[in-house]
């Protein structure tokens, strides 16, 4: 997906939350917001959003010397997430459809995403994990998800954000789990979930980790290792979580499934849905190619 | 009052309004985002947020070719100013304390700022000014106008948009008005009133109108011409109307009254009160000169 104009507010207010939560020298906030907009004045808009994100952040890591500024969010809302896990893996074997239940948990685990809020409550979490079981899903979505994760060979699951992803854990103790690969980012960036955040909620124990070895908030596969690359060219299935693994993935031709709540008018415009809905759909459907 | 690192995405957010509201090009409109980062990234923070309005509105008409986008507008917001003139002036006449209620008004019309908002509802407008009415408001500030607008000589009302200054001149119709010079921009700049709203509204028939030389959305005084700095010296009395007029002149030393609706959180914040409050203010309270 491209740099839509809109995104550009955006984007500094996002560089102005990240240098707060990273230092309180105003000097150094004020010259990491100069450098923000001069690399906003010479952006590339036909690149995803998630790549002029890579660059600013790198440079916040860079003048700041805070190599994870988000590491205290991401503790926090990892182990808030294993706090839920027990009853919510209990709801989930109890639901109905715990497939289902599992998917609905998974995308609203969607909703902590430090990239588009600048401020997450654990009471906000708490909502949408409670919304998330009634609120409209597409469930002519929800059979394909069931139908390919059954028949794929070869899965890989790339996450999203720390916190997040003890959700993709729920739903990954519900799919055929020996044929999944996990994903997450290479090295910190905003709150996106690294090899420590899978280690700490478990999901090393269950299945194969592997890190992209890429710092973008997204999946910008020419910032991916080689390695990555070639698990992404081999597996016949991958499911994205996530607005930045949308946004740098939507024009990429292979089965992909994604699994988000849209963040931003943006997106939301983008995919013809509301913000904060539970969007499970594949890529390839016509809507995205003609919209992308 | 200075530049807040939050006015910077909501300025870029403000130019994307303009410029799209001027035309339908997007490389026109990607071309003026462009400048505007790249003019924010060499910005001087301890300026006022007008000071870098008033450089990227002159490069967005330039561009564009457009002298006056906000023209159609200003011509929409003074009809309806005009529409609801002749029961407000009755509502007026008929309160228990005319001038109070005059001035409610004339903070209420402030609400008319296509500055900080992208659009304003007809709705909108007539809500503030019905709840303006109730809402609480300073009544020793008040008491603080009442005298001092009935003891000054030589009053200059600085106006600031376009179908505000109805709401501006039902107020100084409730003053000593052969008093008043009432100023209006010496240029076109977002929906700031110029000479030709204040004849369009009347204003010319009951006061006398100049302008101030700049294409400001404020009063920066170093852009207004040696006229209007001369007549705004030897005032013994500054009324000034609305957002830009206030962080322009908040730090000047002038007997200065300001009558806002603050539109946003960064001068809530400095006022310490709510968006949207009616704001009766003299500017040589301690308060104001601690803060800016």
């Amino acid at each position: 997906m491209r740099t839509y104009f809109d995104c550009i507010p955006c984007f500094v207010r996002q560089v102005l939350d990240s240098v707060r939560m990273t230092t309180d020298d105003e000097q150094i906030q004020e010259k990491v917001l100069r450098e923000a907009l001069y690399l906003g004045s010479k952006m590339d808009l036909s690149q995803s959003p998630p790549a002029m994100a890579q660059k600013i952040h790198r440079f916040i890591r860079e003048i700041t010397g805070v190599k994870d500024p988000y590491l205290e969010v991401k503790n926090r809302f990892n182990k808030l997430g294993l706090q839920m896990y027990p009853e919510l893996k209990q709801q989930v074997e109890t639901s109905a459809d715990p497939l289902e239940t599992a998917v609905r948990l998974a995308i609203a685990g969607n909703i902590i995403d430090f990239g588009v809020n600048s401020v997450i409550e654990q009471s906000q979490v708490e909502k949408a994990i409670a919304e998330s079981l009634t609120e409209p899903l597409d469930m002519e979505a929800m059979e394909e998800f069931r139908d390919a994760t059954s028949q794929a060979e070869d899965i890989l699951y790339l996450g999203d954000n720390a916190g997040e992803i003890v959700f993709d854990r729920l739903l990954i103790e519900q799919l055929p789990y020996e044929k999944i690969t996990f994903a997450v980012k290479g090295g910190p960036i905003l709150n996106d979930a690294t090899i420590e955040d899978a280690q700490i909620v478990g999901l090393t124990d269950i299945v194969n980790v592997i890190d992209n070895g890429s710092d973008a908030p997204g999946t910008i596969l020419e910032s991916c290792s080689e390695v990555f690359r070639r698990r992404f060219d081999k597996s016949d299935l991958i499911i994205a979580k996530g607005q930045g693994n949308f946004e740098t993935l939507c024009d990429v031709d292979k089965n992909l499934i994604f699994m988000l709540k849209p963040k931003c008018v943006v997106l939301a415009r983008h995919l013809g849905c509301e913000i904060g809905s539970l969007v499970l759909a594949r890529a390839n459907h016509s809507e995205f190619i003609e919209r992308s």
